[in-house]
């Protein structure tokens, strides 16, 4: 049998293993960030009929622009925006790679503030990107004077924000995009997956588009949309830097059914972002009551929650899986997330919390690697 | 208005365009190798039926790892293939964009033996892949001696083959592969996008791939299954191909509805590569038809057909298209490219070059750029 390591793989990625959180059957999922509900029976039927309109075109290729899809996101957004400074793809993964791509490559030093979103690192080495770990402060904080002394020491091509961060789930103070612009020699990209989920008062980056051409705002409707499984992530910018990805864009990226399928959901949006108010209330609970039982908690404004734990994080997520409920480790020691989901989850999750104070952790064990 | 120039892109990006054949409102559109036959309604029926079963959960994230979708390829595939040697992406170039970034990227070196499918170079480009274009012999043949002395002189870490080459339309020697096979330093990837319009004989190199671990045959649903709006591409290969394919393939890339559509597409392959035999016999008409008109031919095991004319190819092809028949301009001087669709379409497409034969060519004229 051939081994992974027999083959002529680039000795960056030797001894790695692939991305991904562990998709485990059990009861209670809050590892993942999924939008707990399933989508409404009404647009189940609506994305239903939206995708069969293509079936029997299917031997045609798709709109190799998506501009029908790309007109409807730059409406939801709002913000004046049109198509052409809206740029679509698979998932925002596929935007945050396209975007490497075209702004950074060999040669090039991409930068992000971790712990932040862990697939940003991995897009660089998978596009060849030197990857550059800034700090952040007390609590995960982080502040313009952070942020700009960093960007200022390492002149990266590419800066990734995230707002609200994962996995803190804290918003950026709108001050450090704006500092970090005016210090930044190349593209700022600020990851906003969670937007929808912030806490009243936030600020998103598409406001500070106007007159910043090397400003990215990256989105996804996998979270408050529930479209994990239809995949669409997409961008907002200046049209120029559509007209950039377009180079390195493989050609027919997006599916007919993909494009079919965003558009229907986008048209129900108000069904479909009607879990979010729901979504939100699970998460200020959670922060309360983890709070209440003396834990440290990050703000959130996110659909998920990193709380402290007591001793080892590995120790403390495999008792929680034991109790039914599969939480994140993400690598981050004496920390945990969770994500917000149903009133039954979280009843779920504090459940198992509050068993596990009372027992204490279990004694340490070997772990399967990878879990 | 910010242009792109002003936006810090990679220099080797600058002054190019996106790739692309233009997507013109034409009466008969013989330009990018679709499959001309509507998908038929029983599978539009099966294809609507499956998707539908996905959309209620597409709040969950699909299988990152396609496996049921990936076992029903194998089993399509035969020769003994499974699962773990198979992977599936959102197109062919999806996955060869993977290939290059587990197996080529900074510091790497692709060969391709050109003209061979454009986008190989341009991938390559987009993973920072060094690009050598290696020559063919007469009528864009490649014999054995031609083809190995340019891998050892050159030590490519990927090589491209193409069978049936793409815009020639010719299947290679199958010694031409074992031979590049046996001096290749790195992986030798086999691009059969079209091998099922192969003619009666060709050996795919599927049948080559017990005890070579680095040798990776692509396929895409686009041309005989109809399935280009559906973008489903895929590999076989050694299992330890997918597993270095999978250290870089962004998770979740594969949406539910792709997977599901993939699914029960290649559940009703027989209506749907019920086309192919029909195709092939519009294919050898063209063949025949043309070289009894006098004109140079390639021959062709694909869905197209590479057709030399009498002088500035661009100028034939304006031609065509005032004509009503859109065909490709490759970039070959002197050569079109036709797809083989219909009966009533290769009618047009004759009508339209005997017309152009009695008339001759109009006068040059300054064509609009892109097209």
């Amino acid at each position: 049998m051939t081994r992974l390591e027999d083959l002529p793989i680039r000795d960056d990625l030797r001894g790695r293993s692939p991305y991904g959180a562990p998709q485990l059957d059990v009861p209670v999922r809050l590892n993942t960030n999924e939008n707990s509900y399933p989508v409404p029976d009404e647009v189940v039927e609506a994305i239903g009929k939206a995708v069969a309109a293509e079936l029997r075109d299917l031997n045609r290729y798709p709109d190799r622009d998506a501009l029908a899809l790309r007109a409807d996101l730059a409406a939801y957004l709002g913000h004046g925006l049109t198509a052409e400074g809206v740029w679509a793809a698979n998932g925002s993964n596929e935007i945050q790679q396209q975007l490497l791509q075209a702004f950074g490559g060999p040669g090039r030093v991409a930068l992000g503030f971790v712990p932040a979103y862990s697939m940003h690192p991995l897009l660089a080495l998978g596009t060849g990107t030197r990857w550059v770990p800034a700090h952040r402060g007390v609590d995960f904080g982080l502040t313009v004077g952070e942020a700009v002394a960093q960007v200022r020491e390492h002149r990266p091509d590419v800066v990734f924000l995230c707002s609200p961060n994962n996995p803190t789930g804290t918003a950026l103070d709108p001050a450090v995009i704006s500092a970090v612009l005016d210090v930044a020699p190349g593209m700022v990209v600020v990851d906003e997956a969670y937007a929808e989920f912030a806490r009243p008062g936030t600020v998103s980056a598409l406001a500070v588009l106007p007159g910043h051409p090397r400003l990215v705002v990256t989105r996804t409707m996998s979270k408050a949309f529930g479209f994990a499984g239809g995949r669409l992530g997409y961008l907002a910018a200046d049209p120029a830097v559509v007209d950039a990805v377009q180079l390195v864009r493989l050609p027919y990226h997006l599916s007919a059914l993909t494009q079919a399928a965003a558009r229907a959901a986008l048209a129900h949006r108000d069904a479909l972002l009607g879990t979010v108010a729901a979504i939100m209330r699970q998460r200020d609970r959670i922060v309360t009551e983890l709070r209440r039982r003396g834990l440290r908690v990050a703000d959130s404004d996110a659909n998920f929650v990193l709380y402290a734990v007591d001793g080892d994080q590995t120790l403390a997520w495999q008792a929680m899986l034991d109790h039914g409920v599969l939480v994140r480790d993400v690598g981050l020691p004496g920390w945990l997330r969770v994500t917000a989901g149903t009133p039954a989850e979280t009843d779920a999750f504090l459940a198992a919390i509050d068993q596990i104070q009372r027992a204490g952790l279990p004694a340490p064990q070997p772990r399967p690697k990878g879990t």
